[in-house]
């Protein structure tokens, strides 16, 4: 496997960073994964923008001409990847670098550390078809889940509370609402209604949950971005997940409770679909995928 | 210098982790400072207890042997350093190790990570004499602040803050009380009560914190363990933090406004004494340090 490492391209058992870096001390950086058809990327340009935001919420100086050379990176990773055709994903990291270990920031002119790479993004029919099995779990996050940093220790420990379950997810849950997945966003058909958490602090600005809501509204749905309750779970007709390498993912049950009659309901198809005709059209994949 | 890498001893400049190292992707790892004079540890026992509880905390697979032998490499690290004279310190981290990316666990027997290297201490005289300036700043962290871990992005931009105000540090503030500082316990002394807060879910348990409790009851005085509320700090005597690095040390100023006289107070001297003459014995010590 290729992987990039400021500014070279290296085997990935050569990509090695020093051990003061940022990255590595503090969990000092941003990251993005970005999905690619056919060696495009979707949604880049949104991606883009959220890895800046990062970036200033951080205050890491990075500068924009920088930030577009990520592009260029992106696809040049995919092509010497092997992963021109079908679906592949890019994994984008920028640190604050490498300097002697202090809290505060590093001398000013520190380069930031950007490692990147491209991977064979595998079908999840079953999954799909069958439906995800998510666990609930207490949000032990901090209170800028906004930015998408590699901090992510919680995010780690409840993917593996549902890993040790057998479900695909831990839905995070603060002051007896539902946030978002561990790594993915989560949506709700509620009395009819699509309801998600709203963009605050408190979870990511998803991109494919971003997406999701523009073609419910397309498609004409009662959309609603404000928070489901735990209690109200029960009541939810259908939930699903959305997220980059997933996309739209029905949940069948939730602690082992069905949603619903405990299967993958009407409308994650219906935006699935939706969802996939538009990374077609973007991409200009002609390919099912 | 020499750092100490994965049971190698190399210099600071070959000292690189693989990019995919849970440290480096995810903050997924816990370290320990610990003070060493004349090339003897101080406190070594409590250092490791806590790192163990660390890893446990995180369900890192690190065996108690393993642990024990971390001491030995301080040690050496200390000798090889040109360190063995007058004070240093240890930094020791331990990440959950190098895998392909997966937000759960990484498979079983994945070796953890282990980086540690020494450094020379340098007495603060001058800003111990005219003691620390400090400001207010959010407590942004996550659930966990009792886990001494690598995601440390709140600490980082806090500690920040408190670097462009020209301040020593940032303590934080949830829920309307000060917890701890970014990098540090701290104490108040409000109505001749010395307090400070309990040891929760919601700070760090410091050693030298749990340390200077022992010392102020040791010396007769009224210990709390009850938090400190914002709009106490004007009606505190004497501040003070506590932590490996600065042991004991005054606080002048919260945000620009005086604490008491605005001048180092005696229990804060009192206790950094006491603190010292406890390093002195132990490490057997012979210096002024």
């Amino acid at each position: 496997m290729l992987v990039y490492l400021n500014g070279e391209y290296v085997p990935a058992e050569r990509a090695m960073v020093p051990a003061n870096d940022r990255g590595f001390l503090f969990g000092d950086g941003v990251y993005e994964v970005t999905r690619a058809i056919n060696g495009r990327l979707f949604a880049a340009e949104r991606h883009m923008r959220r890895l800046a935001r990062g970036l200033s919420g951080l205050a890491i100086d990075f500068p924009p001409s920088a930030q577009e050379g990520l592009l260029e990176v992106s696809e040049r990773l995919l092509a010497e990847s092997g992963l021109a055709e079908r679906e592949a994903a890019v994994y984008i990291q920028v640190t604050r670098g490498t300097a002697l270990r202090t809290h505060h920031f590093p001398p000013h002119g520190t380069k930031p550390t950007v490692f990147a790479y491209a991977w064979r993004l595998a079908p999840i029919p079953e999954l799909r078809a069958e439906g995800a099995r998510v666990i609930t779990h207490p949000d032990l996050r901090w209170a800028r889940c906004d930015l998408k940093t590699v901090n992510l220790l919680p995010n780690v420990l409840a993917k593996q509370k549902a890993h040790e379950a057998g479900a695909f997810e831990a839905v995070l849950v603060r002051d007896g609402v539902i946030t978002e997945g561990s790594h993915t966003s989560i949506f709700g058909v509620v009395d009819g209604e699509l309801r998600t958490f709203p963009l605050t602090h408190q979870i990511l600005p998803g991109i494919t949950r971003e997406i999701a809501l523009e073609l419910a509204v397309e498609a004409g749905m009662t959309v609603r971005e404000a928070p489901i309750r735990v209690e109200e779970l029960e009541q939810a007709s259908e939930l699903f997940l959305t997220s980059t390498t997933a996309d739209v993912l029905p949940i069948v049950s939730v602690d082992g409770r069905p949603v619903g009659d405990g299967r993958p309901g009407p409308v994650a198809g219906l935006l699935h679909a939706a969802f996939m005709e538009l990374v077609r059209s973007e991409t200009g994949a002609s390919v099912e995928v």
